[in-house]
């Protein structure tokens, strides 16, 4: 059997998983970057522009639902109960809101209210994470320990008090595992905030049955919800009364429109939100998150896992030794992208641009490249290794 | 002459000033309220299926310039340039980002890295303000001073390190000077940070001028930016090397896809930036700015003391002693706005929104009406007069 009649084959094995259909994607693009951004969904453009005739007709009263409309007041929290069953969370636990690293400070302030001793992380967490992490280190005297990925379970000792990782290494796309970690950092005491940025949406993830603590992530990465989507946060229920927003604001309020000098915050996760939420932007959000409400997420992992192990698989056929794959080969281990280390890595990637085959390259030798099930295929897999090839020569 | 004569006279007076055929607003509706939420420039809904557009061809490159076409990446930027202007800054003082509140957080602290010492504002600013403030004092263990609106100029002593008051109080209409206030913060040794929502879009700012050392604002009221539209920051150009984003992230740093393990704030106001631009919303805000690009702010600022005092004036002749104005009748002491206090305040603005004019009441006597000279007219200001004459049974 051919490459491409295994590639076909196994589209059809997973064609219960596959959206592509309902995606905006330019015709003959390989697009395999849907992990710093998906792409849009066929519509969303109508969808943005019914929220601006809702703006032009309803002006300030849009705020607030009238005749069978929400309002946009609620849009928050309708988008958390949209991504809960994504991530795994309990009704109520998630709020969409604010940007993933101003998520990510808050949530690990709040954490460190929480619990003294070290913050500790790992030096495969995406770089943004990193400054907000040296950051408040920095203004609560803390200790900031950063360890090698491989290294952060052992790590975890009494000494910590915050342990924040990305489940995903953006590298080289190592997967945490999110209950052995979360497990241990209970064990020793103290409190694990994740970032789901470069998981959710493409695997199952279970927040609630792993007891973890506060989560952030992005919304434009596997979600789709475009450029510069909100983010969101995640606070376990039972802990929840006990957290403080450290950007104390009037959407964290309990009631915001009393206008009262005094900060009450939401009984609820809603309290980590802080001003008013960016509609426009969050609309966008709403809408692309339509495509996960009939999706089963484990077999959405499982079409990813044929993804990527298909990819590294003809990467071994047709290049041989010729590429250093630093992604794990064990399809648990990853996320829902394989990197390659080389020379000249930003070369590659000119190169396959030029042929139609979007990846990603990352400072200083690594070429990316995302795969999401929702429309990427086998086909395109063949496809992207032929064009690798050709562009290295083979 | 009649009342209404009277207003059409005025509306010819200043008709370089209106901008009501470039906004899209219900016919027959006056609109008093676009202080908390402009109404949208007509085409936008073009400009923002533009930037779908632009997202579903380019993808992940759209965040970077090609082919003459400007990358979201400088997005920020870019509005923050066409708030200069508006704001009295210099160029490449201002970006836009976050949330007010968000950003309010962040200038805060990083005026109190410059200053020890109390923090000052006045219970006139708005709540958001007031729970960041309160936030903020709490976690560095500062003393949280709230004085009368009238007596923060007299609290300003040697005790106080950081002033931060919104220069418009959103209930009674009352303006702050800027000026005097940030000098004699100056002369006390400390630092000003102010907040523009309700002045940005009204009338001329001078921030450079009067040597204001942070200031924020917000996108969605004068400015028209839409539902919870971008915030802003302004950094005074000679602080900005000392001045330290409490919450540093990746869109802060001096080159942000460089991603390196080590925090370099960006050399001037960029490094107040944190995450991802939300993109979609920021469009909306750059689109709208645009018709600001060709107003005299002297002007806007002389027809928006025209409406407000004829509002006043026309108020006094049908009502006389019936209402109780709160706004300043100095029109060099007021805002954009007058405010009104009564019993059963929500009553009036119930009964006005059912006749056409929307006003806004805010807890627990206030009846407020916003004009913008970009689409108000004197012309609606005797109509609104006339509802509001009898909504009170005169």
């Amino acid at each position: 059997m051919s490459n491409l009649e295994e590639a076909l084959e196994l589209d059809r094995r997973w064609s219960m998983v596959s959206r592509r259909s309902l995606f905006e994607l330019p015709a003959g693009l390989i697009y395999l970057d849907g992990n710093p951004l998906g792409p849009p969904l066929r519509g969303l453009a109508d969808n943005v522009g019914a929220a601006v005739r809702e703006w032009s007709t309803h002006l300030i009263s849009g705020w607030f639902g009238t005749d069978g409309r929400d309002g946009w007041v609620g849009l928050p929290e309708r988008v958390g109960s949209r991504l809960e069953p994504i991530l795994g969370a309990a009704p109520g636990s998630v709020v969409a809101c604010d940007s993933t690293t101003v998520n990510l400070f808050k949530a690990v302030q709040a954490a460190c209210d929480l619990r003294p001793g070290d913050l500790l992380t790992d030096s495969g967490n995406f770089p943004t994470n990193l400054y907000a992490l040296a950051g408040i280190a920095h203004s609560r005297g803390r200790r900031l320990v950063v360890v090698e990925p491989e290294s952060i379970e052992n790590a975890i000792d009494s000494s910590v008090g915050v342990v924040s990782v990305t489940q995903v290494d953006f590298r080289s796309g190592r997967l945490h595992d999110l209950g052995s970690i979360t497990q241990r950092v209970h064990e020793a005491g103290g409190v694990a905030v994740w970032d789901l940025s470069h998981t959710a949406g493409a695997m199952p993830i279970d927040l609630a049955s792993n007891d973890v603590d506060l989560a952030v992530g992005c919304g434009y990465k596997y979600l789709n919800g475009g450029p510069g989507a909100p983010a969101y946060m995640y606070v376990r229920p039972d802990l929840v009364a006990e957290v403080r927003n450290p950007i104390a604001g009037w959407f964290g309020h309990r009631r915001p429109f009393d206008f009262s000098p005094e900060f009450l915050p939401d009984d609820g996760v809603g309290r980590m939100r802080v001003g008013t939420p960016h509609i426009l932007s969050l609309v966008a959000l709403d809408a692309a998150l339509e495509v996960f409400a009939d999706l089963d997420l484990a077999d959405l992992r499982a079409a990813s896992q044929s993804l990527t192990g298909f990819f590294i698989e003809l990467l071994d056929r047709e290049l041989g030794s010729l590429l250093e794959i630093i992604t794990p080969r064990d399809s648990d281990l990853r996320g829902s992208q394989v990197s390659i280390r080389l020379p000249r890595a930003d070369k590659l990637i000119e190169s396959l641009a030029a042929a139609g085959v979007t990846g990603d390259f990352r400072n200083p030798d690594v070429a990316r490249f995302g795969f999401s099930a929702l429309f990427n295929t086998h086909e395109e897999v063949v496809r992207a290794v032929s064009e690798i090839s050709a562009a290295l020569g083979r």
